[in-house]
């Protein structure tokens, strides 16, 4: 038996795509990727029209597809986050319908459900044999966990397999299996490693990002969160990572060894599982290629499914295990709501990714931001756009001062016997003001370009075209 | 969040297990299981009553079942396997409703389409975390691959981790992950590691069977199938590991590197694997502590589940890739059919297991067995249960003999070519009629026990009650 077929036409014909189906992807491959693109220039040479692309993630490489929405081929989109041209085309309204953002978690909740249908899903498959087994560890563009992938490929009605790198059977380790891919397509390259990799991976060198970050991992401290067995998510950006670079100086001082780091997953964290300061790393995303190395060579370095890591549908997901997450934010607002979807000039640039998954589940959820951000203040009355609800984040954390979340009293006042300069929300809000002055609002069309979806599947906000942002 | 509970008792009673649902169990720890005898004990004391228990396989260890049926606790059976006092039982005529017999590829394909239902599955896990994230690898009971138990994990309705090794969360690796579990139950012990390794996993030192088996390798090799790259499976009885014994040597004389062994995995399996013979193991079952030790440490040593290995209704079975299969008997008739569940007085003494699956996918499946078994012929005119089909049997070999079926005549031209002893299946017969004479038939009533479902789901045979086989 085997499941090669000569080429991704061939492939998509035996699906059975037709006209008005969904298709989808994951998003390993991040800026690097080349699967997406290469299926849809397919799809639009076949003639097949009105498709919705539902992916884990759209990076500045897919503003390819914006020819494709101009012809009609794509006429849907749906993700968990959304940067570069085909963002700002979306945010132009370049979509009849709007897109539909969710977070990491609300994404494999949606696809198990059913209410996200899935025809044809497209894997981008580092390794794969002619079986279809398929592991993001190998190959030339290896990409390490595979973890968004997977209900991707438990649920769709038909599973394709796009690799670069075909092994002989059976390929291991399996990281989504033959029982659930349909056929297997060899190109020439899924992807350019130099991309694989974000640039966000390193800890900042900014010294005001560092006092932020120092002030973070005080606030831990001060919560009583910061002991033996601690479990720890910082996302990839440079503020988020230097509060895991202080972190780990608090840990090695105390002689504290936490059980498991979360996320994408980075090197500064392999680092930390190699030195024994944390027992495990919960992969769902690799972020570097130390990462990749570290989740094909050490045991201890484990790849989840998007499920595990953060749908809340299933029998307990892994950010409801999680102690901290430090999270960014382009815009906070006094009631702690947060957005990390637009930018201040109202057009996408992002998305929850694990955002809003992470804050509802740890025990302590930190914010980390700048005072100012693009010269305009980060605390604001109310979010453009509203991706992480305010009563699931815990603490603001800037280099003026920390405010935390009404809710949190008891915490409001460990983080004052710590010395830390605690201060309302309402106060960071003056002082960023009284340098940069009260930014003036975004002006909005009524047009509806983005519904936002919260993990739970309820609309918490829509995301409107600005003015003057045609293409 | 934790999902450890006090006792059993406290676990079924929160998954609201009520008379007349189906509770299962998998059979890794074979005859030193301690799990399915615990629950039934707890369901009986807690006064539920006309359960079916669905479980993989039942052995010997299993007859302290044979009370929960008298009472009423126990209404229905569904395996894969049954061998001991509860299979006497069965064929005695104990349960009112016949017995469903499947294979290993039939039950996740029917558990799958919904056609057996799961109320509460139980698991036996080795390790378990407090998420229930578990492993077959780790702990006092360890018994390797988990590979029956992940359909039930998938599709119950209600999921129950019973572990007497509970690790700090995350366990890893993670065969049955969190998002499948509902509750997590430590107790003293799962089983006894002595009574989980099987008696049958060592070569044969019967010079018959070494006839036998050399014969067996000698028709692999004259197929053209013993090449680069060879996959075979080999039951863990004797016979039919010698046979892996004889193909090992021509492997190395032959300078062959296989693919994979697949199966129930040994430690002639694990020697052949470490000595680069094999580049792959795949393991639904370990039979001995070798291949639990192997399973652990060696990453090319792979656990699969069983829809994996062999479940028909997926998009690709691993039988399906099967080059060699060496397969058991207790009879074959002159239409290859072969029985491997009823004794020759007419009581149940096993059951398919893997031996229909590997037969229908294996490119050749080879019978192995002696010409007379208890003094009676192998080769009878028609087999008393019929589990594998006989179009799906390509050759019988025997001490005096080899039988190839008339559907492959190229094969019976090669074998000849080769100056094997070719017979006719009729000729095997009659020279086992002339040492000891034509056997008698066993008298059965017409109170059926069992029913025989084949792995796509049709009926293809019934058990009948012996005469005379009252308990």
């Amino acid at each position: 038996m085997n499941k090669v077929v000569n080429s991704l036409k061939e492939a998509i014909g035996l699906s059975g795509l037709k006209d008005g189906m969904t298709i989808s992807f994951h998003h390993h491959l991040r800026n690097g990727d080349y699967v997406v693109n290469m299926v849809l220039d397919a799809i639009a040479e076949m003639g097949i029209k009105d498709i919705k692309v539902a992916s884990s993630a759209f990076f500045p490489v897919h503003g390819h597809l914006v020819q494709h929405i101009r012809s009609g081929v794509i006429t849907g989109l749906d993700t968990n986050y959304m940067a570069g041209p085909l963002a700002r085309a979306v945010s132009a309204g370049i979509l009849d319908k709007p897109v539909t953002f969710r977070s990491h978690g609300g994404r494999p909740r949606a696809i198990h459900e059913g209410s996200l249908k899935i025809d044809v899903a497209f894997i981008g498959a580092p390794s794969s044999d002619a079986m279809g087994n398929i592991n993001g560890m190998k190959g030339p563009s290896a990409c390490g966990s595979l973890g968004y992938a997977i209900p991707d490929a438990m649920c769709a009605r038909k599973v394709i397999a796009v690799t670069d790198y075909l092994v002989p059977y059976p390929n291991s380790p399996v990281s989504i299996d033959q029982t659930l891919v349909d056929w297997v397509v060899k190109v020439d390259s899924i992807g350019d490693p130099a991309g694989i990799v974000s640039g966000t991976t390193r800890v900042t060198r900014d010294p005001i990002g560092h006092i932020i970050a120092g002030y973070a991992a005080e606030v831990i401290q001060a919560s009583g969160l910061l002991k033996e067995g601690i479990s720890f998510q910082t996302g990839a950006g440079g503020a988020s990572l230097a509060a895991a670079f202080h972190l780990r100086e608090k840990m090695l001082k105390g002689k504290i060894k936490g059980s498991f780091g979360m996320g994408g997953i980075t090197g500064f964290f392999v680092d930390m599982l190699e030195e024994g300061l944390i027992e495990k790393l919960i992969d769902v995303q690799c972020f570097d290629l130390d990462a990749v190395k570290s989740i094909k060579n050490n045991p201890d370095h484990m790849e989840v499914s998007a499920s595990f890591y953060a749908n809340p549908g299933v029998k307990g997901c892994a950010v409801d295990n999680l102690d901290v997450v430090v999270l960014g934010a382009t815009e906070i607002d006094t009631r702690f709501n947060v957005n990390v979807l637009t930018d201040s000039n109202g057009i996408i640039m992002g998305g929850s990714g694990g955002h809003s998954d992470t804050a509802a589940g740890a025990k302590l959820s930190i914010v980390v931001a700048n005072l100012l951000r693009s010269r305009l203040p980060i605390v604001v009355d109310e979010v453009t756009t509203r991706v992480t609800p305010g009563n699931t984040v815990d603490v603001l954390v800037t280099e003026r001062g920390v405010a935390v979340n009404p809710r949190r009293k008891e915490l409001e006042d460990r983080l004052k016997d710590a010395g830390l300069p605690v201060m309302s929300i309402e106060e960071l809000k003056a002082a960023a003001e009284k340098i940069a002055g009260k930014p003036g609002k975004v002006s909005f069309t009524d047009e509806v370009v983005g519904m936002v979806e919260y993990r739970d599947g309820t609309i918490i906000d829509r995301v409107y075209k600005p003015v003057g942002s045609d293409i």
